[in-house]
């Protein structure tokens, strides 16, 4: 089969891989529909992170092509929503609600599993892992958006439940990637009544305007502090949403939040320090993390399908996987919010 | 009147201070009963922060004797318990829950305003800070808890609260000073099942086996991290109370806190870095800081009139203001776990 590979830093090419087989009852080999290029692929793109040199990716939606023995809950030909790691659904973790921290699981493109960014993918304990989508002949639009649920939807909606986001909030949220906007979708979805958009950029303000976003920040560092600071009464917002992972976001989140209040974060950190005076002396949590998205998945697919919500807007790049290396550069160069690559037939 | 005062690192004597007077309608003037002195006096006196010289102390009970004309909610002659701030009870923050964290307040023994450790405090905002003792005739043992709500049993509480303690938890608590012994009492109070408490002197010990704790861990570092995990099938604890606020300790505290829960800190911060990745990759929060203790009195207040529990009894060492240098001395050696001061008669 067909499947990006990553060859080092800058390096992504349209190579062959072995055909997945089921190699544990539970396991599921899924054909790829839709595949996408998420912002964490860049950090070992750009060499700032590790990853082994193979297959890569780790959203996908797609059809399932053979189930094994012992899979239940998803069978052949069923449309799936692939979250970006795998679970077993039985550990003390997956028990407690935390799927994407499963003892035994892992994420797709790593851990001998395949990517989402290729033709197919063998899916360890698919019954725990894959969620079938009900109904039939879904439009473009609303499989962009069950394509966002496998990450960036979740992850979004992971900053605003960290942050405790509850009606009639004033939100902010730092940072104006495809999750810090499907933070804005979150916010708003969660009853926030006013949500800032931290964003200098026309077209990422423009998609957070539509999601909902009441207010755009393009200011950043103190006077991003200080304009928010201003528009709520000195007193900070009741949850600011960190979707960078970077030591000025986070500085950012902290210094805009109000008393009491917790900092959602959810970007992977780099060089991040937590303002711990801060935390002891005004009371401002921090929480999130690695979204559990299996859990979050069955909660906001309704939503998604209903057309109440649409992440699949963050996508506004889309090739095949032939520009694989077009999209990682599209994204890298910031021309693109989030890369859409379509990759076989429904 | 007399007062303890600083002087200067090491410094601490027993010296004159002009009576306190009412300057607002809202002021009454408390004569002080018990006071203490808390392991966060430890930090100036050792010179590890500044302190203004002159009157120090923060946690007090006593009698009010005289309240200023717009003070409503206690009167002359109420026994009551001060908080360790002062509190307007109307500004956002209060508003919100976070009396510690008021717009208007301040610490007893600072900000312009006399200490608990002297016989007399002019009480800002009086009738939102103080809350007034039902009944007489309380023994020595009720008005010792009586006054360990001024500050650590409610910092102990909000460890709990900031962790999540639920019933049926597991819970480590990592320090066994005051604070940490009340946060035994705390977790056990919010219906934790196991309670490991880190300590390795045996008063202490003692103490927290009579508080609750059902599990003594005497390692430090990572054999206390190696131990804890090996107690908890290698999941780690459902809250990890950090009531120390040193590198070791925060650090101690996310490593044997179980995926998804949160650590609850108070411990007035010393060189401490929060791991990140932590956070981040094991969905591990941090909560806490200086704790709401106006908020929390009303609520344990029946508790300690009950005698369902007893914080008085970290007191093991009592004395006289005459006393007051010996008593920073016994706590700075370690030889005490708080020391009691009896300053004025019922």
């Amino acid at each position: 089969m067909r499947a990006a590979l990553y060859g080092g830093p800058g390096d992504i090419t349209l190579g062959e891989r072995p055909d997945p087989q089921i190699r544990e009852p539970g396991d599921a080999i899924v054909r790829v529909v839709l595949g996408c290029v998420c912002g964490s692929d860049l950090w070992y793109y750009r060499g700032e992170s590790p990853h082994a040199l193979g297959p890569i990716g780790h959203e996908f939606i797609g059809v399932v092509e053979e189930a094994g023995a012992g899979v239940r809950n998803v069978k052949k030909g069923d449309l799936v929503v692939a979250p970006f790691t795998f679970c077993d659904g039985t550990c003390a973790n997956c028990l407690a609600g935390w799927p994407s921290n499963c003892l035994h699981g892992g994420s797709f493109g790593n851990h001998g599993v395949d990517g989402g960014q290729g033709e197919a993918v063998r899916v360890p304990f698919a019954g725990a892992t894959l969620v079938p989508v009900p109904g039939h002949g879904h439009s473009a639009e609303t499989l962009a958006s069950l394509l966002a649920l496998s990450d960036v939807m979740c992850t979004g909606h992971h900053a605003a439940v960290s942050g405790g986001v509850k009606r009639g909030d004033t939100v902010a949220v730092v940072g104006d990637g495809a999750v810090g906007l499907c933070a804005v979708i979150a916010a708003r979805r969660l009853g926030a009544e006013r949500v800032i958009s931290l964003s200098r950029n026309p077209a990422r303000q423009a998609l957070a305007r539509e999601f909902g976003a009441t207010d755009i920040v393009p200011e950043r560092g103190d006077d991003a502090t200080a304009k928010i600071l201003d528009m709520t009464g000195g007193i900070g917002v009741d949850a600011a949403l960190e979707c960078v992972g970077t030591g000025q976001s986070m500085a950012t989140a902290f210094s805009i939040a109000r008393v009491g209040s917790v900092v959602g974060a959810i970007g992977a950190p780099h060089d991040v320090q937590v303002p711990i005076d801060t935390v002891i002396f005004r009371n401002i949590g921090l929480r999130g993390g690695v979204a559990p998205v299996r859990r979050y998945i069955p909660e906001l697919l309704p939503d998604v399908l209903a057309g109440t919500i649409n992440p699949g807007r963050v996508f506004d790049y889309a090739t095949g996987l032939a520009g694989i290396a077009g999209a990682y550069t599209a994204m890298n160069e910031r021309r693109a919010i989030k890369a859409l690559l379509r990759i076989g037939a429904l």
